[in-house]
C-alpha cells in the first residue's frame, strides 16, 4: 500500500530479543524539531513511559525529535527502576541520534509488572539507527503485541494550495495477552501547528475516535496517543477558528476513525465490527454515554456474535449508561451495508422478520442505529463482539 | 433443608404456561398487613412492575399482603399495555385472596420486549391460591429463569428474649438468556419494623451485598429487592440507633450476602466464585469502587478462570475504577480456603511460586486481597469468572 508520508520523518523497526522472534523496538525520527502533544490513559496506574513523556511534553513541547517504542514488556507496575529505565531509553536514543535527551519520547506495550532487559533494549536502539527508512511498515510491526495486522492510515490534503500529509500508526487489540496491554497511536504531520493547538486538535479528535471504542472494557495502564508536527510542508500556521483548522481536524478524525476501527476489528477473538450510532439524543454527552454503553455490553456483544437480534439487551444497556432519557420514544434499527430493518418503535417491539434479522447480523460489520427522537445530538461508537476465542486467549496465556 | 420461616407467611409456586414446562407463577401471602420497603434497578429502562410497585410503596407501605411474581417474561419495554398488565396481575391476585389491590406487589423476570399472556397469568394466580403452603421451595422455583439452583437463606435471632425469623428468597444468574434478565430478592420477617426503618435497613444492606456482585456488568431492567415485615413475632418495634437495629441489620446482611454469593456462583457459565477484599483504603467509597472494578473486569475474570496469577490485570482494573489512590503502596495476596501467597508488594512484583499460585487458583472460591496501606476503609465484592460457556449461553439462545 502507498502511504502519504509527511516530509522529514523516518522510521525503523528491529528485533532485539525482548520478544522471542518478532520485532520489538521501533523508532520514529524527525529531521527537524517537532511541535508535539499527547493524550494519556486515565488509569491511576500509569506506566513509567507515560510519567516520563508527560514531563517532557510539559517542559519541551516544541523540540521533539524522536519517539522510541518497545513491545513485549509494558514497563508498568515497575516502580522507581521502571522510571529509570524509561529515562535510559530516551537517553540512549538521544545519544545514538545526537539529540538532547529531552527531545525524545518513550512508549512501551506488553506484560505488566516485569522490568525491561535494558542491555537488549539499548542494543535494539543501536540497531534501529542503522535501519532508518522512509517506510513506516517495520515500525508499525515493531509495536504490535497480539495484533494480527499492522495498522497504518494516512491522508494528503490541500491547505491554501499546498499539500500536507498526516500519517497515523497504531497498535492494539484489547488489553490482552495476560497483561499485554494497550492502545498506542502515533500521528505525524508536516503541517505547521503550535503545541497548544495540536493539543486541542488531538483532544477533539481522540474524544470522537479512540475514546469511542471498546474491546473488553478494560482500560490499559499504557494507552497513549502522540502527535508530532514538524512544519516541513511549509504551509502557513494552522490557527484555531479557521477553515484550515476545521479541514485539518476533519482529516485527523478520518485517520483516527480508521485506526480506531482497525483496532476494534483486530480485537482479540473478534469476528465482527459492531457500530452503534445514536441519533437525536437530548445532549452530546448522553449520546456518547449511550453509544459506548451499548457497544461495551457483554450481552450485546455475545448476541451480535450469535447473530441474534436481541434488541432488549440494547435497550437495557442504554438504560444503565448513566444518560437521562425517555426510553418510550426510541426507535431501533439493525443494518449491514446491504439491508436495514426496524426492530423496535417507541420503546416497544416492532414486528420484524427473524430470518432477515439473522441475515443482516451475519455480516462482519453490523450497525445498530438508535433514533431517540428527543433532541439533536449524535454519537458513534465501535466495538468488537465477544467470542469463545477471547476467553481462550485471555484465560490461558501467561502460565 | 430446614428453613426459618417467619410466622404468618405462606407460599405458592405453580406452572401456568408462560414457560414451556417449569413453574412460572409464584405468590407470597401474608395473613396480616406488612410494612414494606423496596429497592429497584437504577436502569433508566424500568420494567412495568417496578413502576407499579414504587407507586404502591409510596402510597401504601403499611398494608402489603401479597407479592405475585411471574418468570419467563420480564414485562419490560412493553409500554402502556405492559403497565396495564402489571396492574391486572395485582388486581387478579387481590380478587382471589380478598385483598385490596393496592396491597399487592408485582414482579416479573424473563424475556424483554414481549407482552404477558394474561389469560395464562390469571389462570396461574387462581391455581396458586389452591397451592398455598408453609414451605417456600415451590415459590423459589417458580421465580427461576436460567438459574440452575433455587436460592433460599434464613436465620432465627433472639431479640429481647423473643425469636424473630428472617427469610430471603432470590433468583438471578446474570442478565442472561437473551433478554432473560434480572435479580429478584424477597425478604420476609416477623419482626416489627416501620416502613421507613425497613427502607433504611434495606438500603444499608443492599449497598454491601447485592450492589457488590457482578456476573457480566449488565444491569437489568427488572432488578428489585423487597422486604416485608408483619410483626407476627410480637417483639417490640425495631428503632434506629438501637442494639436491636444493629442485630437485625447484621442478620439481614448475613442472609443477603449468602443470597448474593449464591447468585454469583450460579452466574451463567461460571466455574468459580471470585471474592475481592480491599483493606486499608483511603475511603469506603474508594474501597467499594476498587473491589467492584476488579471483580467486574473481563480480564480478571478470564485470568482466574484460566488459573493464571495475572496480578497486573488486578492493578489495572483498580486503576480505572475511578478511585483515587497511590498504586505504589499496594500489596496483593491471592488465597483460597487453604493457602495464601503474596504476589505484589508496594505496587511491584513480589516473587512467588507460579505452581503454588496455580494451585490456589484451582479452587472454586478464590480470594483476591488488596492491602492498600493508605487508610482504614474496607469493602468486599463478589463475582463469577468468565468462561466459554457464558458466550455459548448468551450468543446462541434466543433464535
Amino acid at each position: 500500500m502507498e502511504h502519504n508520508i509527511p516530509k522529514g520523518f523516518k522510521f525503523a523497526g528491529v528485533h532485539c530479543g525482548i520478544k522471542r522472534k518478532r520485532k520489538d523496538i521501533g523508532i520514529i525520527y524527525s529531521d527537524s524539531p517537532c511541535n508535539a502533544a499527547g493524550v494519556f490513559t486515565k488509569n491511576v496506574v500509569k506506566a513509567a513511559p507515560l510519567i516520563y513523556d508527560r514531563r517532557i511534553l510539559d517542559d519541551n513541547p516544541e523540540n521533539i525529535r524522536a519517539i522510541v517504542v518497545n513491545s513485549g514488556i509494558a514497563n508498568a507496575c515497575t516502580g522507581e527502576k521502571g522510571l529509570k529505565n524509561a529515562i535510559e531509553m530516551a537517553e540512549k536514543t538521544a545519544a545514538e541520534f545526537n539529540l538532547s535527551s529531552n527531545s525524545v519520547l518513550v512508549a512501551s506495550t506488553g506484560l505488566i509488572g516485569v522490568q525491561l532487559p535494558m542491555e537488549k533494549v539499548k542494543l535494539g536502539i543501536e540497531m534501529a539507527k542503522n535501519f532508518l527508512m522512509d517506510s513506516p511498515v517495520d515500525f508499525a510491526q515493531s509495536i504490535m503485541t497480539t495484533d494480527t495486522v499492522q495498522k497504518i492510515s494516512s491522508v494528503k490534503i490541500d491547505l491554501n494550495d499546498k499539500k500536507i500529509n498526516i500519517l497515523g500508526i497504531a497498535k492494539g487489540s484489547g488489553m490482552i495477552h495476560p497483561n499485554m496491554a494497550t492502545m498506542l497511536s502515533f500521528l505525524l504531520t508536516d503541517a505547521y501547528i503550535s503545541p497548544n493547538v495540536l493539543k486541542t486538535l488531538l483532544q477533539l479528535s481522540v474524544s470522537e475516535t479512540y475514546n469511542m471504542i471498546d474491546v473488553d472494557g478494560d482500560t490499559s495502564t499504557n494507552d497513549m496517543v502522540i502527535i508530532l508536527a514538524n512544519g516541513a510542508s511549509e504551509t502557513s500556521e494552522i490557527l484555531p477558528k479557521t477553515e484550515m483548522f476545521e479541514k485539518f481536524l476533519e482529516a485527523l478524525n478520518q485517520i483516527n476513525t480508521e485506526l480506531a476501527k482497525k483496532i476494534v476489528k483486530d480485537g482479540e477473538g473478534a469476528t465482527k465490527l459492531i457500530e452503534v450510532r445514536v441519533l437525536n439524543a437530548p445532549t452530546k454527552e448522553d449520546a456518547k454515554k449511550i453509544a459506548k454503553s451499548i457497544v461495551s455490553s457483554n450481552l450485546v456483544k455475545t448476541a451480535i456474535y450469535g447473530e441474534d437480534a436481541n434488541w432488549g439487551r440494547i435497550f437495557a444497556a442504554a438504560g444503565y449508561s448513566g444518560a437521562s432519557f425517555d426510553p418510550m420514544k426510541i426507535d431501533l434499527y439493525i443494518s449491514n451495508t446491504h439491508e436495514n430493518i426496524k426492530v423496535a418503535e417507541n420503546g416497544k417491539e416492532y414486528p420484524f422478520n427473524e430470518e432477515k434479522a439473522k441475515k443482516i447480523l451475519s455480516a462482519d460489520h453490523v450497525l445498530l442505529l438508535l433514533d431517540m427522537k428527543q433532541g439533536k445530538a449524535l454519537a458513534t461508537a465501535w466495538g468488537s463482539d465477544l467470542t469463545e476465542k477471547y476467553i481462550e486467549i485471555n484465560g490461558r496465556y501467561r502460565t
